[in-house]
């Protein structure tokens, strides 16, 4: 029993070494670095700086993202059709504030070629604070210590602060700062040159290079501050119209003299340059505020003015002030997020790092979505899929239920495009875009994309684990019903009744030509978890309504007024519910993926060497497709996400079905894998597979970690430690916990959330406990026994069985 | 009994009145100048002149084309994946020698805007010359003459000859007349500014448009004739490399005075300017010369010289001499391919114009094959498809098997990119592309191009029509034995035997994710055509290969060789061919078009107004393929091809049933319903859509003429008439000839070909008569009446059943 590919997960323990709440590194290495300027980027959700050194040149790339903050173009289709997707959206990346170049003796720093007596980086996931220290022997044979910082506020989302400390360890020399702000998209100071080529490449994955300026100037001035340095720049995306204003400004610390300070302003390019002397045992530390605004409209103007204030208060507050405000509010996520790992620091630390992540991808995304990346970089495009409802508002409904409610809140935003585009598709209701910033959709390749009408099921889902977290009735009652209605109308018109005549199916609701999750299978018919989420998506939408109706008053009023909803509408969804066509092999005793999936020719998995993987970027789509062979099994997922509908023995035998032909080409994979592995007995593959999960982007095993954080996978960290070892699983009203054997760890510790109250489990080999922490009783099944739970209550079962 | 869609018949007989043997316009109207400027081309197969008038200005489009002569740019995929058509491959509009413009007292004639007394415009099938004379009221109240003829020779393929005579029927006036050759790209005398940018439009069917300079400038130079005018331009296609020499002289007869001559030579403009002064009744004939050379490479100065030399022969031989010999070439055409109809002159003369561009589009097509257009104008951006296989040889094949010879033969040189091109897809043997210019794939659509995988079969099937009538069995043992191993390896290598567990299908050969020639369903699972056909190509390579066998000798030496053909590999491919899985529905007694066809959801036929046809542009293609409707009916089309396969019944419940769901979208449609209404009994039906086939260029009933000739339907108007209303089938050895009942015609005649014995058919309703004109003896069953035919003999039997 093993999955089609065995991917690597040690992490280098010489240069990473273990520390469980940091992730440190202890040696310069230039030959990955798209990887590393992933690993230790700050980010808020909103504003992203990737760890590119202060010292700018050697990079893969120079990156600063903002949340949605995106350019437009044509999509131009090789050989276009009616309705194909018409407006490509790329996050765009802004002007880059990370740079603080260091001179002494009028010698830079460059890392790639110093001459480095120490060197180490680190990110503390108690503060965000991401520091490097090192000494650097300078070609006159002088020693400088060079620290530098960053920290981009998860309390003030427009802030960043940075900082660079330089100390003289011998001798004297004159020490120049030159502390920019560039906007690189001519390519200026890019050490690696960008294609200049419009287009997507070979790799689907990566981001589209534009070919034409995209921000155009707009403000560039100084900042008038008692200090006297600083400035802002304002631009204006060129198609999207979408602004942005950054800007910075300094505080200096110096043991010598005040340094020298000359301001250099240029529309796509501000610079401070500060010089001064250090003699033997003097540090000069030079504190950089840095602030971004961004609208879909509001002029330049006024986004450099909100740029200045945000410096303003950041600038009286103080560095040390604004760090202590962070460490606080990275206590509290720890406190609601924290995953504890006895006797494990190695995971321990790696499940941190992922959290971290998770943290730095959602906390302050306010109006927009999280993308598949969050804003670590640009892979993606920095679109917003369906993984983040899956795989990511899970976890937030468990830790953080105000940053679900926020993505629930830009879903419902986007109804309207999803409306308008549902009409484009000859269909009713509201059809979400398969990737998206501006809600219109953006998959240019219907066949992985549009077809993917899932999406809708995946928003559903999302509401679902909110409302079961949260009991937010409020928030079901008004924005959530209006996603429930559109929803399940698509669905109900995109499917049919097959006609009595037709044998085996007739009757029953099918929905053909669509595409579920597992990418190397498109366009199928009656594809299984598509059924079962459009199901799922159909039976909540007519019961919400039902209780709506039966209440009566403003809100339902105000659904009928929003979505046109008619009479008995609900009974059309439950209807096809209840005919749902559900494939199922009677022989194998497995649903198939879809109904003709069984029928394909096996894939020659013998005959595939490791280095054609991802397949997709070795064999055409023709020919996966003929195949039964999967980027990940969406059976597997299905039956994770709708436990309740499958017994135990057709997941076991699905799973063992599945999984040998699932090549895990998708990062949404081995998560899933590893929760249903451990769900029906197979707890080493269970801990391969998580193991998988844990070090997809720390050992980078899926080659392409330097485009970004692959955030849904982070989540999928927490669910296969929750949901898949220990066991925890909702069912009615109750929260079912049914711990499986843990991978040598001597104790488990989390807490979630259930209907409004918080639970903590602690899972150890000895035996379970769930204490009830706050809020309204529980119901709980530990191991076999029932629980009804109420605040500072404790239940006691059985623990992790042994390996 | 219909099909979804009725599209109109009716040509508009007071502008177009009939004539036998020529297509006349008699009133000028500038509403519909793309779809004449198609009606009235001038084409051999290799070079094709649009029918812009010689003026300039008002055009749809000013066309001249070359067969194969094209550009070629990277096809830019919004999102790309592995193994994508990379190459776009784009026929060049050539610098246009059309223009003949004239001027008197001064003034431009300018067909829009002039004073007519007269016009008729003409196209003799008889000669191939398009004629137009019209009376001139000039702005000075003068009446003038302009007759003016266009010729592209059918004997000399480089060669077109144009006249311009211009009369003075009142009066004096000065005449000028400026003979050009103007390369168009830069948009000069455009009337219509062509879209600027690069990129397919909505329509895919259109061609393309480049924002660069496409033909690059090489030479330009007078030509050194005695009669001191001419020039040669040679230009170069900046991507693709190919070259190409366009040049003109004239030979000027006039009543007045010699014209006084002067040349302008641009390097992408060369100008004759003509001036005379006219009395009443004087006449001056100008009489132009133009030639074309091109080349993959040739230097651009070599093919100018060839122009050279063939004007000069042009000239020597004089152009009454070259229009005897062009009346001489279409005695002989006519009387290889003409359809005699007794009673009904509008449709013979429809008929004689489909049977005409048929000559137009293969005269001369040397080593290119033949595009969706032939030479007629751009649409399909130039490209070679499966029709020119499946509609097209069967004509040529027994009317013209030279010409038949030859595109087998562009096809045997396709095959080294054609295993290119299966290697890239992961398989073994050739791949034809879907379409293709240079053998490259070309189509940037797979799901309705690459994963046409049928046009593999196409060739095999017109290497068969090609056989069947001429018995080149040299032919067929080298280049065809070569088409067929490796036609043949790719079916065997695509397909699979499902494993024995699964139900129904178990052991038998399956072909996965493909498309049929039905367009509006795409990559399926066992398409009945794509079944159908393989099957056959597999048997009839095994079979040869057999033959060669036990021949043993150089050929089948030549064949392991060029092929690698290992010991006992026919064998595998009988074994598929026996094994091939053909959809059956027990229930309804049909062959499903795929394994899912019939699930699918039925089309609301009711509910789609006339405007929504074609489908493709109002509908996503989600939304078409998710439902039971056709572009063209595939399966219709197999038992068409391989009609031995079929029993009576079943064929007639197949054409029952997919008929009315049939939008005969696709111009290859109307042809085969009518030959399929015809066999299983519609008579009524087979008219009707034998008027929609005979008619749809003429009407322009599917509103893009003006792209271009349908050339494929053009071949399947003969089909119509042969196969369908004759009722020609081979089987076995034996001709079958079944009529049936004739369209209120007295009577139908044409002759077909069979194993290099010509046939001569006679059908009236009293009667059949088969005559045996030359070759070996030939077996023809007539009615139910067997008849072995020696040259000079006949046979007679039953007429055509009365309607």
């Amino acid at each position: 029993m093993t999955g089609a590919v065995r991917r690597p997960t040690q992490i280098d323990r010489h240069r990473f070494p273990i520390d469980e709440w940091r992730l440190v590194e202890t040696e310069y290495c230039g030959d990955d670095l798209g990887h590393t300027e992933t690993l230790f980027v700050a980010a808020n959700g909103y504003l992203g700086l990737r760890a590119n050194p202060p010292e700018g040149r050697d990079a893969h790339s120079h990156g600063t993202f903002v949340n949605g903050f995106h350019e437009t173009w044509p999509i131009m289709h090789a050989e276009s059709a009616h309705a194909f997707a018409r407006t490509g959206q790329t996050i765009v990346n802004v002007p880059d504030a990370k740079l603080m170049k260091l001179y002494v003796d009028d010698e830079p720093l460059r890392l790639g070629s110093a001459d480095l007596e120490h060197y180490e980086r680190s990110v503390d996931f108690r503060t965000g604070i991401v520091e490097r220290d090192l000494v650097w022997r300078t070609p006159a044979g002088k020693r400088i210590r060079v620290r530098s910082s960053t920290m981009v506020s998860m309390v003030h989302r427009h802030l960043a602060v940075l900082s660079l400390e330089v100390t003289m360890l011998d001798g004297t020399a004159p020490i120049v700062v030159s502390s920019q702000l560039l906007n690189r998209q001519d390519g200026e100071d890019e050490y690696h040159v960008q294609s200049a080529a419009l287009g997507a490449g070979a790799d689907p994955r990566q981001a589209r290079r534009f070919d034409r300026r995209v921000l155009l100037s707009r403000v560039a001035r100084h900042l008038d501050v008692p200090e006297g340095d600083g400035a802002v720049l304002g631009h204006r995306c060129a198609e999207s119209g979408m602004t942005i204003a950054s800007a910075y400004r300094h505080l200096i610390e110096s043991d010598g003299d005040d340094p020298e300070t000359s301001v250099d302003l240029r529309p796509d390019h501000a610079k401070t340059v500060m010089a001064t002397t250090l003699d033997v045992g003097e540090t000069i530390r030079i504190n950089k505020f840095v602030a971004y605004h961004t609208s879909t409209g509001v002029p330049c103007e006024e986004l450099a003015d909100r740029c200045v204030r945000t410096l303003e208060r950041a600038a009286s507050a103080g560095r040390n002030a604004l760090e202590a405000e962070q460490r606080g509010w990275f206590d509290d996520f720890w406190s609601r997020s924290d995953i504890r790992i006895g006797g494990e620091p190695s995971t321990q630390q790696a499940v941190r790092w992922n959290l971290f992540q998770l943290a730095q991808a959602s906390a302050a995304t306010n109006e927009a979505g999280i993308a598949a990346k969050g804003v670590s970089a640009a892979g993606y495009e920095g679109h917003y899929f369906w993984d983040t409802e899956v795989y990511v508002v899970p976890f937030l409904a468990n830790t953080d239920p105000e940053a679900a409610r926020r993505l629930l809140r830009f879903r419902h935003g986007l109804l309207d495009a999803a409306r308008r585009r549902a009409t484009e598709l000859s269909q009713r209701g509201a059809l979400y875009p398969w990737r998206t910033i501006n809600g219109e959709e953006g998959s240019a390749y219907y066949a992985a994309g549009t077809a993917q009408y899932h999406i809708n099921a995946a928003v559903a889902y999302a509401l679902e684990r909110y409302i079961e977290s949260t009991d937010d009735t409020e928030f079901l009652h008004d924005e959530g019903a209006e996603i429930l209605v559109e929803t399940a109308r698509l669905w109900e018109d995109l499917g049919f009744y097959a006609p009595a005549e037709r044998s085996g199916a007739a009757g029953r609701f099918h929905i053909h030509r669509v595409t579920g999750p597992d990418e190397y299978t498109t366009v199928v018919n009656d594809n299984l978890f598509t059924n079962v989420m459009a199901r799922f998506n159909l039976r909540f939408a007519a019961r919400v309504v039902r209780e709506l109706r039966g209440r009566g008053g403003e809100a339902i009023e105000r659904l009928i007024r929003a979505t046109s909803l008619v009479e008995g509408e609900e009974d059309t969804w439950d209807r096809a519910a209840d005919e749902m066509y559900l494939p199922f092999d009677e022989h194998l005793g497995i649903h198939p993926q879809d109904e003709a999936f069984l029928d394909l020719e096996p894939w020659d998995f013998e005959g595939t060497p490791p280095d054609r993987y991802p397949l997709l970027l070795h064999f055409h789509p023709l020919v996966i497709y003929r195949h039964q062979v999967l980027k990940q099994a969406d059976v597997v997922l299905a039956m994770f996400l709708r436990a309740e509908h499958f017994d135990l023995d057709t997941k076991r035998r699905n799973f063992d079905y599945y999984d040998p032909i699932t090549t895990g080409d998708s990062s949404l994979s081995a998560c899933v894998q590893s929760i249903m592995a451990a769900t029906v007995g197979h707890p080493e593959l269970a801990h391969r597979y998580f193991e998988e999960s844990l070090t997809l982007d720390l050992v980078d095993s899926h080659g392409n970690s330097a485009d970004g954080v692959h955030v849904a996978n982070a989540g999928g960290v927490w669910a296969a430690v929750v949901n898949g070892l220990a066991g925890v699983r909702t069912e009615s009203d109750r929260v079912h916990i049914a711990p499986k054997p843990l991978p040598g760890w001597t104790s488990l510790c989390f807490s979630i959330r259930h209907r409004g109250a918080r639970l903590r489990i602690t899972i150890t080999e000895e035996g379970s406990t769930v204490d009830h922490l706050e809020g309204p009783p529980v119901s709980v099944v530990l191991g076999e026994r029932h629980h009804l739970l109420e605040s500072g209550g404790a239940a006691r079962g059985p623990g992790a069985p042994a390996r």
